[in-house]
C-alpha cells in the first residue's frame, strides 16, 4: 500500500487574535509548536518512514513539517517547497479579525465569502504591501500566476497542477509521502482524491496536527483514508469530517 | 559578484564528551543552538539573501541550516540534502573519546589519525551498528560508494564530485549560495576552491557557527574569502586559519 499523508500545520500566532492570515509569514504559537511534535510522535509510532516531503513557502508550515521530522528522526529526507502549496490567498481580508471585517464589509458580505466556493474577497492593491508580487520570495514565480486575491475555487485550480504533475507522480515511484501545509491546500487535494462537491469542501475542515492518512494500491486508487492518533479523539473527528462532507446537498 | 557561504554547524551534545562523532546523528547542544541562530542574524545583518542551501544527511548541520534560515527569515528557499556533505567517517573510532582511543590503540597510533591526510581509521565491521550500509537513511545510495572508515583525502574525494557537479554548477545560475555542512566536508571546498595542499589542509581548523564567505567573479574566479561577525573576532579568527595553512610547509 503506497501512503499519503496531509498535515495541516498547528496554531499560528494569530489564531488566537482570530485574524485571516492567508499568505501572511506568521509563526507557529507555542500550541502549534506542540501540535507538530505530537503529530511527528504519533507517525513515528505508527511506523512511517518517508520518501519526500512536501510544504508550502510559508513558516508556520515548513515548521510544523521540521518539527515533526525532528521527532520522527527523518530530518535528512528530501523536502520539496512550492507557492501552490500555500494557503487560500485572502486579498483584502489579510490581517483583519472577524469584528473589522464585520464593521468593514457588513456581516452579509462576510457570510458569503466564507462560506461560497467561488467568490474571492476583494483583491489587494498592487502597491499594497500585502501584494505577494512585491515579495521577494515569488520572484521565481510568472507575476501572472500569482494572487492577489482567492475564492476557494481558485486556490484548487493552482494546487492541482502540483498535485498532477508532482505529488502524485512522486507517489508512483515512492512509498510514504508528506505534504504538510494549510487548511485550504489541503482541502484542495482532499475535494480531488475524494471528488467532493464544490459546495461540500467549502464546510469540510481538517483538523489542525492530526495526520491523514490516504491508502492507495500500486495503481494510485484510494483505498482507505484515516487519521491518526487516539482512538476516541479520532472517531469523533472521522464523523465530524463526514457529517461536514455530507451537509445541506 | 556571486557568494558562497560555509558555515559549519555549531557545538554538538558529543563534542563536550570529546568524542569522536564522524557519521553518527547527534544533537546540536544549547550552545549549538544558539551558535546557528547567530549565524544567522550575522548574515541577514550582512544582507545575504541566498537563492538556495545545502547541506548533509545529519541533523547537526540541518538544525543549523533551519535555524539560521529561520533567523534571515528565508527558510522558504530550496535545500538540498546529499550524503556527500556529511562528516568524514571515523570507522572504527565513532563514540570513543580520546581516553578510549589512547588505552585501546597507543597515543602513537592516534596521532597518525589525526595528523595524516591519507590514513584513515579501521572501518566497522559489516555488522556493526555504526555500518551506514544498515542505515535506512543511506538505502538510496549505491552502497559501494558507502564508507565505513575515512582518510581526509577520502572525504575529499567523495566531496569534490557534488561540488563541481552541483554545487557549482547551481553558482553558474545563482548569486547565493549556503552550505552548512561539517569541519571536514567544508575543509574538502576549501582546499580545492584554494588550492591548499594536502599537508595544509589537516591542520585548518574552520570556527564553528562563523559564515565564511567567498566571493567570485561572473567566471566563478575566486576573488576574496572572508569570515562575518565581530571585527576583532573575526581578525583573530583570518589569521589564525591563515597560519594554519602556512604551517610546517
Amino acid at each position: 500500500m503506497k501512503k499519503l499523508v496531509l498535515l495541516r500545520h498547528g496554531e499560528s500566532v494569530w489564531n488566537k487574535e482570530n485574524r485571516f492570515t492567508g499568505w501572511t509569514d506568521v509563526d507557529l504559537s507555542e500550541r502549534g509548536v506542540n501540535e507538530a511534535r505530537e503529530a511527528g510522535k504519533v507517525m513515528k509510532e505508527n511506523g512511517f518512514f518517508f520518501d519526500l516531503a512536501y510544504t508550502s513557502y510559508l513558516k508556520r508550515a515548513i515548521k510544523t513539517l521540521n518539527l515533526a521530522l525532528e521527532e520522527m528522526d527523518q530530518m535528512w529526507i528530501p523536502v520539496k517547497k512550492s507557492w501552490r502549496l500555500n494557503e487560500k490567498h485572502y486579498g483584502n481580508l489579510q490581517g483583519l479579525n472577524k469584528a473589522e471585517m464585520a464593521s468593514k464589509f457588513g456581516d452579509e458580505q462576510v457570510l458569503i465569502w466564507r462560506r461560497s466556493y467561488d467568490v474571492p474577497p476583494m483583491p489587494v492593491a498592487d502597491n499594497d504591501e500585502r501584494n505577494p508580487r512585491l515579495d521577494a520570495r515569488y520572484r521565481g514565480v510568472d507575476p501572472e500566476l500569482i494572487p492577489l486575491t482567492e475564492s476557494l475555487k481558485e486556490t484548487v485550480e493552482r494546487m492541482v497542477p502540483y498535485w498532477e504533475g508532482e505529488i502524485r507522480e512522486s507517489l508512483k515511484t515512492n512509498e510514504q509521502v508528506l505534504v504538510a501545509a494549510h487548511g485550504n491546500s489541503l482541502r484542495a487535494v482532499i475535494k480531488y482524491l475524494k471528488n467532493i462537491s464544490d459546495q461540500d469542501i467549502v464546510t469540510l475542515n481538517l483538523p489542525t496536527g492530526i495526520p491523514y492518512v490516504f491508502e492507495f494500491d500500486d495503481q494510485l486508487n484510494l483505498q482507505k483514508d484515516y487519521f491518526l492518533g487516539d482512538e476516541e479523539t479520532i472517531k469523533k473527528l472521522m464523523e465530524e469530517v463526514a457529517n461536514q462532507g455530507k451537509a445541506k446537498k
